[in-house]
């Protein structure tokens, strides 16, 4: 957790705390299924998401007993779709240890996957969510794969703008609202404010992964230990590329690159390539724009000391 | 859907015909996943987990708009656990067609699971199912996982009775149990009934477990399409084999041939050996005492042509 947060929301370490310990003792069991999950869930990970659902509810009338069990179980519905993307993936490693499936194989990693989906939903059942929430989460799932299903479909191929957006909404933008709203639906707050705030998190997440995408392109995401052009490499199109691509040469080597062999070589001339078009730029400026956007919606609610901690949510992901 | 279930619940046919449109409604979308879905559920299978939702629904206030939903839901979780089964089975085939991975490959059939799992929570949201009734349904998905991982982690072993009956239960009975409690809610049938049916659903599970363990040591399996001695081909030790394995003599060939060269040979020697043990006779006789007493059961409800449904789903299990 990004101390920057912390300082903002004096009480938020002490929820963040309740929640870890509430994460580990849903996970407490001595099956193999529960340690796994147990180890995934406390692995760390940057908790940004049950961080919005319980500095959400603070904008409102804070009730731990109810809040720290929803932040717990977006947490662990995204716990578990990390690992099914690694199994997806082949991936070797998260969090800087083996991945699951490494080290039990597909079949207990698909399944602990599916263990989570369900454990989530009876954390949810616990805290007597209403159908209408219930269903929105549910339905923030459905999109959550259906997007990556269709982003597979569309891999290396250059997607169009709205394409883009849908994606990146998809991937991080959908869980962050419905952290978000669900956090506001907690804190009782009208649904006037719960609407704002899961635009809020609508954006805040597409404007994280747009600096994921920038990241991926600057030297900078290399000092956080992302390689730069990993991205490229794996196929998929970062915005200040896709924004390069307007243009037709860059567009027809891109192409190239993406539908022969790649190399890190090619990889890095095509990045210096959209660097010069002036498309990192434009990428940093949607990126701005994006999280201006975010301050002004959170300028809308009553001054307090959660809305300060949400602006510091926006505040992180300034470059 | 067996005729002898259908001719003893004359209203039954019609409500299954509403449940298939429900279902197909359910994934009505345009999208690559959807119409994955719709293809998994609508591509047959015994519907017996709906059918018995619906039936333990007619053994009390019976409400299609309420009930239907809920029969989907169970479906519906029970057709996205086979997708992931066959997944990380490496199936080539699902009910007589090329299953999903094989098409589409492993990411979009995990993701297509996932998307179905999400799906049936928001069927059981549409219906208003209160907390309770859906953090029963969490659990049971729960345990349906998490037998699975303990019977691959013990998977070429020979399991203790105990353990043999907790996989049995895990694999079948619990989403019985689930369906004809559940039913049973929607119904408006009182606890006490709510619970019978519950233990109902739960034996009726294992005595279809049972049978199947039946089937594959049985010439009648290969008429049904299964072919005799797959289970142990496949390391997994179907009751009649454990029976047999009381005897050291026995166990010792059993454990020689799960830790060496699988032959069908030798598979077809070792139930030849189980048979005139008697221990084919002693798992037919344990099937016929669960069915009996899943027909005890039944007996201490009032009499209905819902009731002789029920029955009738006892009596196809008879071998």
């Amino acid at each position: 957790m990004d101390d920057r947060i912390l300082r903002s929301v004096p009480q938020l370490s002490a929820e963040m705390q309740h929640f870890e310990e509430y994460l580990a003792g849903a996970f407490a069991g001595v099956s193999y299924v529960e340690r796994a999950a147990r180890d995934l869930v406390t692995q760390g990970g940057k908790r940004l998401r049950p961080a919005l659902v319980i500095t959400s509810a603070m904008l409102g009338n804070y009730d731990r007993d109810h809040v720290i069990p929803l932040a717990a179980a977006i947490e662990t519905m995204h716990a578990a779709t990390l690992v099914h993307d690694d199994v997806i993936d082949g991936a070797e490693t998260r969090r800087d240890r083996p991945a699951l499936h490494t080290i039990s194989g597909n079949h207990v990693a698909i399944y602990t996957g599916d263990y989570m989906l369900a454990r989530s939903l009876r954390m949810l059942a616990a805290c007597k969510l209403p159908a209408e929430e219930m269903s929105r989460l549910a339905y923030v799932i459905e999109q959550i794969c259906s997007g990556d299903i269709a982003q597979y479909m569309g891999r290396s191929s250059i997607p169009g703008y709205r394409t883009y957006l849908r994606r990146i909404i998809g991937k991080t933008g959908l869980l962050f609202a419905a952290a978000c709203a669900t956090g506001a639906y907690a804190g009782q707050l009208e649904e006037q404010s719960q609407k704002l705030l899961w635009h809020f998190g609508l954006r805040l997440g597409a404007a994280f992964q747009i600096r994921d995408d920038l990241l991926d392109v600057e030297s900078i995401g290399s000092k956080i230990g992302k390689p730069t052009g990993r991205d490229l490499m794996d196929g998929i199109i970062t915005l200040p590329l896709l924004l390069a691509s307007t243009a037709t040469d860059f567009r027809t080597e891109l192409q190239r690159f993406l539908g022969g062999d790649r190399n890190e070589v090619k990889a890095a001339e095509l990045i210096r390539w959209a660097r010069q078009s002036g498309s990192v730029a434009r990428a940093k400026d949607i990126l701005e724009n994006n999280l201006t956007k975010c301050s002004n919606m959170l300028n809308k609610l009553p001054e307090s000391e959660a809305r300060q901690g949400l602006q510091a949510f926006v505040e992180i992901l300034a470059i």
